[in-house]
């Protein structure tokens, strides 16, 4: 499909990303020279997604033998590179799978540049197939309750953008929302708006006008009032690092839609990429840890001002009033209709999952 | 207690109200002098809470008796004044209970000025009282918990506004609230933001700061994640209406929350004044009409700007992006766990709600 890419290389052979804090108000690219700057790039969320932070992480170290091979450092420039990347974000494994699988290759070769940048090329080439066929998978779902409606449009409620703005291209939800489009079936997506950051708002919606989506903007607040009057045929979620149980972490406020989805009978999937799958843990409850974010996130919201048209952020609370801010919340899998992966579509159980991915057994 | 009224009278005899629209960050008092005054406060929300509304709705008729008796009007104008304020909010109950009580005292009296004033007097005082005695029986319920965790802070969330600034003093939830920070019990609120007109950000954090109650902000996603973690004692919220059967009409998003306490074995409680019960309908989810509002309510957020300290608003989705807005959803009284009236605690039944109020068999 894509009209666009998250993440490119120059002529140079440099990095390019797409500042997504500014969308949808302003299209400005940033480009990544050195890995400190793949590493400011996710931790102040310039890119965000659990696979686009893999990809830029990638590109990091890349950028990293780069500048270690061009100035004439020390290799423990690169681990340097590998630790602060690391410590970037917490949540989602797809930062720890794609660190894992550079240093794998570069312990194994020689040409340090050319492994890393092919490497990080790989990475970005797999997660385009991967979402495409996260699409080929769910596409069928879709394609039922529009066959069981007759035709009439498939109202599908979203949190958060796992969409390609997340990913390379394709997105994870996205991928069978766009294939369905494509195929001519009637879509309308739900869009909670995610505060506190406000994803679905800002990117969610932006990259469904992009691809002509039909879409409705609602806070996220009122999902389970839709649910209650029929008005959403299905949920579907990215995720930020699934268990081996089947529990999944993802955007906080992900768990409220999926008890109302399950109240309501209407059924809840999430869609993921092998590479979200931590097959080392099982409570999600427990084991994944829940970043905090600062505070001043919740306190203020950012857009573009009616006034000036200049992107603003404004208080919306009183000056004193401390608040909390936690990223992610853990969906367990007993509230979970189905995983959709690349690999097909499978139970959110151990059982489940490792009929999949027989690697794990 | 309180340190100010939400609405009063004049010394030349008309109504002040304070400008909720504008709160947290300015204190604009606004003068209604007509019943259109009153009509226009209640729609754009300048007032807002189901009991407030039904103050301010009782002055109106006092204003339009007034002017019709200054302006030797046709009695016909009382009509339309009664008319017009029936139609400017749908789902709190309260409007149209404060009306009728006006009507009847005007039905059954010679003196219309006199018996407007003081009907429309009488209904916030018995508004100030019943919310008062809501916090005489719902004390306990945090004093047990305070007992029970040995003095430790009683954390309570809560959803909207249903605070003294929803009411005229004391407020609904507040109440017990007030009332426990006065006898020194540990308490600490989970204030919801509450999108899209942030009632919670804006007027609970406001209210319970004047008031010197420990709280934390927190977005309306994150109350099911904190009570996952047993970080939340019990919820708390208030109603616009109430049915026959214990189903709750309140501010979107109040589902879900009940949804999240069920699930985690926390206690839901509603506190209401029995002004809010409906006992004409019983079924909440197919009989209470829910407010659609404008959808730039949601396409925008609105605070004081960080670079002006001007209020400003700001567009938060792409400019052709279509947003719905439900003011309100309903929770089935299988959610609650408890009613919490003037007259004392209930289950949230027909049979719980008739033993406090047998004079609905």
């Amino acid at each position: 499909m894509s009209k666009f890419r998250t993440i490119w290389t120059t002529e140079d052979r440099f990095v390019e990303v797409i500042d997504q804090r500014k969308l949808p108000h302003e299209w400005v690219v940033v480009k990544l020279e050195t890995y400190e700057d793949a590493e400011l790039a996710i931790k102040e969320m310039t890119v965000r997604g659990a696979p686009l932070i893999g990809a830029t992480a990638a590109y990091g170290i890349y950028l990293a033998v780069r500048e270690m091979i061009e100035e004439e450092l020390d290799p423990s420039f690169v681990d340097e590179a590998f630790s602060a990347l690391r410590a970037s974000r917490p949540t989602a494994v797809n930062l720890f799978w794609a660190l894992d699988k550079m240093q794998k290759a570069l312990d194994e070769s020689t040409d340090f540049l050319t492994t890393a940048w092919d490497m990080a090329g790989q990475i970005v080439e797999e997660d385009i197939e991967t979402c495409r066929m996260i699409g080929v998978h769910g596409l069928p779902i879709i394609e039922e309750i529009s066959n069981r409606k007759k035709g009439e449009t498939v109202n599908i409620l979203t949190h958060c953008n796992a969409g390609m703005l997340g990913c390379i291209e394709w997105g994870t939800i996205t991928s069978p929302i766009y294939q369905a489009v494509q195929k001519g079936i009637k879509v309308h997506v739900w869009v909670d708006e995610t505060r506190p950051r406000n994803q679905g708002s800002n990117l969610t919606c932006y990259e469904l006008t992009r691809h002509g989506v039909d879409h409705t903007l609602i806070v996220d607040n009122t999902g389970g009032h839709l649910m209650q009057h029929g008005q959403v045929d299905m949920v579907i979620v990215g995720t930020d690092r699934t268990t081996r149980s089947g529990d999944v972490a993802n955007k906080i406020g992900t768990y409220l839609k999926a008890l109302a989805a399950k109240d309501n009978q209407v059924p809840f999937y999430v869609a993921l990429p092998s590479t979200t799958l931590d097959m080392t843990i099982r409570d999600g409850l427990t084991e994944i840890p829940i970043e905090e974010r600062n505070q001043d996130e919740v306190r203020y919201s950012t857009g573009k001002a009616q006034s000036t048209g200049k992107i603003e952020s404004v208080l919306i609370c009183p000056e004193t009033t401390k608040a909390a801010n936690y990223g992610f919340d853990v969906t367990p899998a007993r509230l979970v209709s189905k995983l959709i992966t690349e690999r097909g579509i499978c139970d959110a159980s151990e059982e489940g999952i490792l009929e999949l991915f027989p690697e794990y057994r």
